[in-house]
């Protein structure tokens, strides 16, 4: 198990990264004593891992309260977080029970969301069992739900308390979830970790096939980078909105094609190829770099090329992304390999090719 | 015009108390400058105050969306909530567009809670246009929407840039709820001024009489004790829990009867009796002073006696509040007239007999 620190002014907090950390109650145990525990997770999830946490709970003698929401990026509205809100007031919990989020980004996200709400406020731990959670959405403290017209637009910035990400939980997750995660890996060598970038394009046979020992470098090198961003811009007011690659175009995937057809990590990989095309554009990457970028995203089993949505369509999409600022479109673009930036981006035409290169 | 600064960590805010602010353009200004903005109100202080906003702000060049909720406490929900969201997401609202609640403390509370989670936090100015909103939901950054089974229980804290309390709305406040208003003023009184108390006594016909000079002055020295005790203690980790004095009783009622059967001063004027009486049975308060308790807020033309719930009920609906730790009910209790201490009550009879004596 190996284990960093997210530094905040406030309050700092661990990730534990390693094999068997569900079953282990003593990861638990500082964040348990003398509470009530309430574990947000859903369909798909529980019924892999509830026990185990259950059981490392009860070595506590703590007895949960469990929430088993419907999977899916379709059900991060409101209308779920209610249920969870509706859990919580009729089991009497208090503002100092525990919310654990066992689950992927969705149940992160809106377990955090419900946490950062609930009576203004009450602790929670992440154990993010999807690559995609454990390299980046559980990490950070942005939680959110989706509104009807725009991805992740009501939330709230609020840490963990902890995060333990098991990478033994990636054993059960569909090879299509894997190659999701692995496109916020990819972003972290895009962005600012070209050696990373090399290491991935080496070992990405032997991450794709699960390999431990890969998986808990790749998960720690990822959460170290995010860590670092997040320490120094909690938020995002300045480095850490170049977490945001890919997403811009990513969101508008998302959104415009109805949430839950494209996964999150697929729509940002094709994300970061727009990007890419972009910088091409503007002259700061060459074609090879393109190429590179769409190579390492084709090997890690993600899509290069987007859905069909039509130019005018992303740019009103993107219109309502909260990148927007002044009415002008942000894009975070590369300037090289391992190297981004945050552009201002007035000319549509060059936006124009690089959607509807597809 | 008086200004109180409430000194906060991460950013400190201005209250700036007097007559004809909302008319003043300059007051805007710091605020409104390369933003748009969007005025979150209801139907009954739309009318009354809407125009010079939007005259104010048109003075410097910002045309506001406006947003008109229906009024009243039953309507502080989600689905209300959502009407905002709704709105800003269709004006394609940006994340550094301003909110602007302008209303009482529904509007306050709900208007502080949209700003906080939309986007995951955009910037907001309380122009209340209540007593009770001026002397305490707008300073303090509480924000919240009630659940079907809890007052405020869904909610954050998140302070608003500046909050401007223009006296000369209070002239268009009906009576009954400038009375409501008193209560929380009166509280303050109670929990750490004996000489404000003192004060209130003296001046109580002419406050109820709208002097504007007097009423100036109750809400300056209420701000002044709210910003003082938000600024030691933002999150109400300490002694802002004493603000919640009567407030644990007062939510039973709200909820007891349904969201805006009693208003939330009313509700809290029983609730600082109930307190009083407790107070008195914990052997801390003379008779005396709860009689002094109950003539000062009947001669600001408030209820002194609760509805009849039965006691059970009563403690049924407190098990429910934010107050609760442990499932021990901790109340805000007078140790004497103008000093006050939390307190975790045991004793089910003692509680019973503040809550029957009705």
């Amino acid at each position: 198990m190996r284990t960093l620190t997210v530094h905040l002014a406030e309050r700092g907090y661990d990730i534990h990264i390693g094999r068997g950390l569900l079953a282990t109650a003593g990861h638990f145990l500082p964040l348990v004593q003398g509470r009530s525990v309430v574990i947000v997770t859903n369909t798909t999830v529980g019924p892999l891992y509830l026990r185990t946490v259950r059981e490392s709970l009860a070595g506590l003698g703590v007895r949960p309260l469990e929430v088993v929401l419907p999977d899916g990026e379709a059900f991060k509205n409101w209308q779920t977080l209610n249920r969870i809100f509706d859990a919580l007031m009729e089991a009497h919990c208090e503002r100092n029970t525990l919310l654990v989020a066992l689950g992927g980004g969705v149940i992160g996200d809106m377990g955090g969301f419900a946490a950062a709400c609930y009576q203004r406020g009450m602790p929670f731990m992440q154990l993010p069992t999807t690559l995609l959670a454990q390299v980046d959405s559980s990490v950070g403290g942005k939680t959110a739900i989706n509104h009807p017209q725009g991805k992740n637009m009501i939330g709230a910035f609020y840490q963990p308390r902890a995060v333990l990400a098991d990478i033994d939980t990636l054993n059960t997750l569909p090879d299509r979830e894997l190659s999701a995660g692995f496109a916020e890996v990819i972003k972290y060598g895009l962005i600012r970790d070209e050696a990373f970038l090399t290491w991935l394009e080496a070992n990405m046979a032997g991450l794709r096939g699960r390999d431990a020992g890969l998986l808990e470098e790749a998960v720690y090198r990822s959460c170290a980078h995010k860590a670092e961003i997040v320490a120094a811009d909690e938020r995002e007011q300045g480095e850490r909105a170049l977490l945001n690659l890919g997403h811009t175009f990513g969101h508008a995937i998302e959104t415009g094609l109805g949430y839950g057809q494209w996964l999150h990590g697929e729509a940002v990989a094709v994300g970061m190829v727009m990007a890419a095309r972009l910088s091409h554009r503007l002259g700061w990457l060459q074609e090879t770099d393109v190429k590179r970028v769409e190579a390492l995203l084709s090997a890690a089993g993600l899509p290069i090329r987007g859905p069909n949505l039509g130019a005018a369509r992303y740019l009103e999409l993107m219109r309502h992304d909260k990148k927007v600022e002044g009415g002008v479109l942000r894009f975070v673009l590369l300037e090289s390999i391992g190297r981004a930036t945050v552009c201002n981006v007035p000319e549509a035409r060059a936006i124009h090719a690089a959607v509807e290169y597809s």
